[in-house]
């Protein structure tokens, strides 16, 4: 970890719970001198002056991004393509650009776009880390301890961008790694996207029946551990559904495949089939758990 | 709460998760003289008496419930047929059986032809609550507190024992309401069995992917608390699954209706109707856990 890193200015567009909790982490480690919120709600970047989050504010992008090391952009991934049209003319020649999108392809795409020469000072992210909540109230400066940040660099990207933004992520706490775009896009959309779908629709689902009260009311534990995050943001996941509609809908065919096979299995009375696949999934996620702690241990 | 409730003898029958934690809870509230332990396997039920959860046991049936005045059969769904045409002959003109099964049709027929006239002595129940581990070790005094246990009696019920039954949950610090055993296995298959099923089938997914290692890994807390359940029993489910069959396989077929409709919404790219069930999820989950948290704050 580098925990003699330390930058000049930040700003960050999009002072929520991923953006508020990068602000807190660098700021914890006397890591940044001067975090500059940016955003188009006022309430919320005085909401985050106040907290400490961050130094100043300013709601014109162009202004807000003036002079700034990195750029970390931290809002739902449909705002890319209209963000980095605004920040490539005005961008520092020497400033590195970072998102933190839980899809890479479309945003690293708009950002080719709209940076033109600068988009190899952009360096595609995602801090794998969350809780569902949102809004800056909700960050904290442990979010990515021990977490892992994935960074996508294409062939143009400046290794001492990656270098910056890397080190950047250190400090919070949390481990980085690199992979192809493709490669995390496919992957997320079965291990994130793929989730989220099945926990929003099981709580619509829950929702829509005759008598949902009684429904929600006797539920258990394991339900509300299940949907919790289906209280996620509604307009993050619709854009993060939609930029990455074509894995996550080749994945959600997929898993409606093997679904119906447990259909079957149920309606047929074939119990050695749900026996298997039940031990089978509780094995897969002992062992994945155990490696999980095992790293952490390590760390 | 019935804070003097008192009774002799209670025979727990499969001393696991369930069983285990109602002898901790009754043995807490000193509400019961002795529990007897009833199962094949000699070494749990030796580990079970070491821990102070049953005062002795038995490996014959017959023997562990001579005498008792409630006889609880904590074991998986499917053994209720053998279990009740072994207790039946031997059971006491006096004494209540209950069972714990989280599907409440299936078992209560199979109690109603092994029990005959004993049958109005016998109280289908299901304490919804419940941990994703299993055995006694991971039972403890407190599992069932302002958790709600569902009674399930029949027309034939002696209105006594249904009292007998609730008294015995309420020591424990639950909340007891009873509906009929239609309304249970329907309502408990949305609730609990379809998730389970999802919770299993992703985790079979994901294990099935080409590299399953890089997904676990790379899979946020998120996952994991969605797949939480799917760490429970393989046996107490397949059981489980089976014997509500019919009410869970019209719900994994409605369900999956359902999904296709986000697929659908997904692959066209429709962020309107996506956002609206996604706000729709966000804002029936918030709802009912406050309503959740504000009775239990009544209690």
């Amino acid at each position: 970890m580098a925990t003699d890193w330390k930058v000049g200015r930040i700003a960050i567009v999009g002072v929520g719970l991923i953006g508020g909790s990068l602000a807190r982490a660098l700021k914890a480690a006397d890591a940044v001198a001067e975090v500059v919120g940016v955003g188009r709600n006022e309430l919320n970047l005085q909401r985050a002056h106040e907290l400490g989050v961050i130094d100043r504010f300013a709601t014109d992008i162009e202004t807000g991004v003036d002079g700034a090391d990195i750029v970390v952009i931290a809002t739902p991934v449909g705002t890319m393509r209209e963000l980095c049209a605004r920040i490539g003319p005005v961008l520092g020649s020497d400033s590195v650009v970072t998102d933190v999108g839980s899809v890479k392809r479309a945003p690293a795409e708009a950002a080719r776009a709209a940076l033109g020469d600068s988009f190899a000072r952009f360096v595609p992210g995602h801090p794998v880390a969350g809780t569902e909540k949102s809004g800056v109230e909700a960050s904290f400066a442990e979010l990515y301890r021990q977490r892992t940040v994935i960074l996508t660099p294409e062939s143009e990207t400046d290794p001492a961008a990656v270098r910056l933004i890397t080190d950047m992520w250190y400090v919070t706490g949390a481990r980085v790694t690199t992979m192809s775009i493709g490669e995390h896009d496919r992957i997320l959309a079965t291990t994130s996207h793929l989730p989220h779908m099945l926990a929003f629709a099981l709580v619509d689902f829950v929702a829509g029946s005759k008598d949902a009260d009684a429904h929600f009311e006797l539920a258990a534990g394991g339900f509300y551990d299940f949907t919790r995050i289906a209280s996620s943001d509604p307009v993050m996941w619709r854009d993060i559904s939609l930029a990455n509609a074509d894995e996550l809908g080749a994945k959600l065919r997929q898993f409606a495949d093997h679904l119906q096979q447990v259909t079957r299995a149920v309606e047929g009375g074939d119990g050695e089939w749900l026996q298997r696949a039940f031990g089978n999934a509780r094995r897969a996620r002992t062992d994945a758990l155990a490696q999980r702690e095992h790293c952490d241990s390590e760390k």
